[in-house]
């Protein structure tokens, strides 16, 4: 049978206080919204997802174009005019609509599944799913009749003390016959308090004039809805373990896993080990036997089997297997590092290629080059990539030496087996191999230092 | 009415095992008796504040000057023994005295008014804040009379099964009526196991001779005594939780906040991001759309509107507007960052001023030095502020241009739109418009990259 | 009279999916097994340690070389049958044998001693551990008789709605008469799904033939079994927060103590305060006084008297006293620093010592280099230790001045009192008391700027 979801998306969110709007503020670096687009595009009873945009609508039109159809509610008057402004979406009115609050980050493909099948096997108007809460305060309750079908949702501040003594609870999450859902919307009032169009007094109509159900959901974290950033950073504590839990169960080590942050696209493979207060986001993927942290952050990069990276920063990236990365290493914009390379503490790479064997162990800045394999670069060596008008790249064959505090002054190219002298600034070619060499000889001056400290009349002083 | 605070300060706190006395020991950095005076300063009923000293006073002395009025318990005999050694602070004897245990640093300024409220409201000689305890072992109990007026407390020792049972537990905050507080205590006994006066022993006394009540604050956690440092990280972990919430609540993003620790005296503004393992702490400001973190630490410094910080150290200093500071740069001892700086990484600010659009993107340190607009200082380049005997400045104009691994021998100057060659020693003036070099040119050694390796018998073996 | 141990160590952990086999994977960087032999070690009723092996055996036979005794168990055919492959290792059958699994790490030496004690009070044949667990799905239950005394042990999948419902669970540890246990191991049967040998099944042989109780541990957390990377997990936070309160009970301050994670091997003295994320393993003390993080890593390494690392990672390595490491400085392979030092941010030091109040302050490498007292390594300085084919030392006496930017060439000697000037790149040997210097003079070119950007025909270009 048809199904189609829409999502809520189109409310500021005020309680979040954020430039963003609510459904578009990321969790672990990966926009609330999508959470729902990805699951609902993994559930096989969804052949459309319609998202209704208001507020900031471009930012939705832009991150999911092409993947969802859009419809536009210009004015907030609640969220039952919000599904009558995804009325245009609708080439028909067969089959059932999904409701989806655009909120919910942690519901999962497989509940949605749960909600559509028992909606279509129950062959009723409208499902609801629920849930029972601890605390249900300032939640609609749920009021079943005496067969248990849905009678009606009682917001809390229409209930007596026996109805708020109700537990179980409304998720805001509804399945209904798509013909059923709008004749239900087209008999909204807005005469209330707010003069909004509610949605949840579609659920009296329906029950009345057809048949209601209520379907309640075996745990309430996946309903969790964010309303503000202290709710955010709840669903993330939840997804947080979620993720790890489960990567543990797949042969992933983690010390300390509650200080590691894993994001939701990020790949890691079995047989590796997280130190504590790792933190991967972004389509990263660590591979077999890798060996991440502590204090090392990943982002959009991929780690190669048995890379070892700690207290270093990877973006953008990749490390290819059995290279040492770090500590207090730092690799960013298109950093490709070979395999069996050393990128030691304190040196940075940016958007430079290295090969088999090479190697930068301490001090060092690599931008905007190209190096072979088997490459010793100093420690304390730099590529000097810009000029202060232009940024220029650096070629470096294989078996290449460059001495401690040599600058390599691109453009420039030092050919295979080439070697630099310690302290050397390199302006000009270095043949295949050649020693450039550049600097001056050393002269010693006897007495020197007496009479130095004497001119300056004082004994050293602290630092 | 006239209230006066006693907070009785006088211990070592033996089972701290630290030097510090305990109310002096710091909690997120501020030490414990701060969060009591400041609460008490914040209570608009308390007119003085009255502080019991002993082990090692002339810190409290110290830290309190001319915030509180001191007392001197020389000898430690017990806390009713501390408060009569109050008495010759009190002038007369109006109003009503709260007695403050100085070991309970998450008690609130609203607690408190409630306390001396309720005090007042009820014309009693005493009231005794108590709370109930899950597990109440090792706290006194509260025996309450028929009509819920507050019989006497019950130490541990003393009590019988059914005594023990009581959850209701004494916390230590007394608002006593001034007269009836010396009466009492003057009657006080140290015959008992320890010799000593027991302020609990003035409840039974008041109690017979006029009124007293138990008032029950709501929760308990607030009243939580710091007797250990391991009730001390409770006391802590529930203070940074609190922090949290709020700022979350405030519109602060927070990505793991239970791995952020933020002092008690920090500001946060709105729409700021923190990322995991994150510490703020001492007078620091976070301005609006800031992101720190993860792995940043800032004490005692400002960050500007939409600073980008992450893993980073921040001491005594300011950034400006829209500077990113890191990944490992460390900022200290007044740095003053301009706006739209970048301060990159492996990269050391001391001491020393920038103005708006400069750069000093790696390895690099500033140290003592003032410069300009658009200046870009160069990879590894060093500003040479110590010759061994003093420390010097650098002056640096604007749109200046510093070479990679220069030495910028201080004292020394570089006026305006001047440049250095990267590799320079650079000891004096270099005017402006002006290119200084010192640098010898580059000798290429054919074949001797081969003869090199023969001379020293051995292939390139691993670093 | 005489106890000996078993350990049962045999099995892959399939679970795991890991390489390693189970009992010898680390938790918090010491294999789990350790946990065990070193608290049977501990126990003074335990005269003998016998260690089943089997898959991988090696790796246990290398760990545990001359501290137990090996069994090999060729074939996994349960752990009634690993018991059995102990038998050659027992010279005779007298006394008791404690029969422990491998993978329960938190076993403390103290309830092992209850065990052996209740056991041999009892005379009894046979003393199961048991503890209530408040889900215990999954776990054989214990059913007593009328008398309390243990009955049988009734498996999961054997176990009817009645039985399900008993909480006191099989821990798998057991104190058996050793000659009670090897005849009831000769009639157990493998006619199971599973076909295994099960040493529970020795629980009813014996239970009717002879006498068996069950002793019930007060706490069920310190018989958690291992049986995947999220249970080892669940064993890590438990052992890592029991570690952490230790400490803070014994004076030792920690800031977010869940972030914190300590070894098991690893000293603290009293007055020690850890920062948020750190993490220290392996053999380390850390003394008196000192101060360690925020997020620094310390693996086998010494930190003396009032030492302040943070931000930094130590590694074999020593750090004598009022020496600050830091921020992000990296000690490794025996650096050994003096007193009075300061190591400061940028800055690596390898295989090199030095003696009292010497400072690297900045951006520098020290590798294989031995330094005297009060030596100043300038910023940027750097020991050139590796020629390309060998590594060399360098030796710097006392009070000398290494300026910023010089490369020392090793093998190279500094002596007393001598002086590099900043930018030098020095490559033979300076006397006591001289200046060397190995630099070009500077050139100022006027106008040259403003040429060079118009060669270059463009204006300065973002970096």
């Amino acid at each position: 049978m048809k199904c189609r979801a829409v999502i809520l998306a189109a409310g500021k969110g005020t309680r979040m206080r954020t430039e963003l709007p609510k459904c578009a503020y990321p969790l672990l670096r990966k926009p609330m919204i999508r959470y729902l687009v990805d699951a609902l595009k993994q559930s096989e009873s969804v052949q459309e997802i319609i998202v209704v945009v208001g507020h900031k609508k471009e930012i939705f039109e832009t991150m999911l174009e092409g993947e969802v159809t859009f419809a536009h509610q210009a004015e907030q008057l609640g969220t039952g005019h919000a599904v009558l402004c995804a009325r245009p979406a609708f080439q028909d009115l067969e089959g059932c609509t999904l409701i989806l609050p655009g909120d919910m980050p942690l519901l999962s493909a497989s509940l949605i599944e749960d909600l559509v099948r028992v909606h279509q096997s129950s062959h009723t108007d409208l499902t609801v799913m629920t849930t029972d809460m601890e605390d249900p305060t300032g939640y609609g309750r749920i009021l079943r009749n005496h067969a248990g079908l849905l009678k009606r949702i009682v917001e809390e501040k229409d209930a007596d003390a026996s109805l708020r003594a109700i537990k179980e609870i409304n998720s805001g999450l509804y399945c209904v016959r798509t013909e059923a859902l709008f004749q239900a919307l087209s008999s909204l009032s807005n005469q209330n308090a707010q003069g909004e169009y509610y949605l949840t007094d579609i659920v009296e109509h329906i029950a009345n004039k057809g048949s209601a159900i209520a379907y309640k959901a075996p745990r309430s974290d996946c309903l969790l809805g964010v309303n503000d950033l202290y709710s955010l950073s709840l669903a993330e504590a939840f997804l947080r373990m979620r993720i790890n839990k489960q990567y543990m169960l797949q042969g992933v080590s983690m010390i300390n896993p509650e200080t590691i942050t894993i994001g939701e696209e990020v790949e890691i493979e079995e047989g590796v080990v997280l130190h504590p207060n790792t933190y991967i986001t972004g389509h990263s993927i660590i591979r077999k036997d890798a060996i991440v942290g502590p204090n090392t952050e990943v982002h959009n990069s991929t780690l190669g089997e048995r890379v070892h990276a700690r207290h270093s920063l990877i973006y953008d990236s990749i490390v290819e297997a059995d290279t040492v990365v770090g500590p207090f290493a730092h690799l960013r914009d298109r950093a490709h590092i070979g395999t069996h390379n050393r990128i030691g503490n304190f040196v940075e790479v940016k958007n430079s290629t290295t090969l088999h064997n090479t190697k930068a162990s301490h001090l060092a800045y690599i931008g905007d080059a190209t190096m072979g394999e088997n490459v010793n670069f100093g420690c304390g060596a730099i590529t000097v990539n810009y000029d202060g008008v232009h940024k220029n790249r650096t070629t470096i064959g294989n078996n290449v030496f460059i001495g401690c505090n040599t600058n390599l002054i691109a453009p420039v190219q030092l050919e295979d087996d080439s070697y630099t002298a310690a302290g050397s600034t390199v302006t000009k070619l270095v043949p295949k191999g050649t020693l450039a060499i550049a600097r001056a000889n050393q002269v010693n001056k006897e007495n020197y230092v007496e009479d130095y400290f004497k001119k300056r009349n004082g004994k050293k002083t602290e630092k």
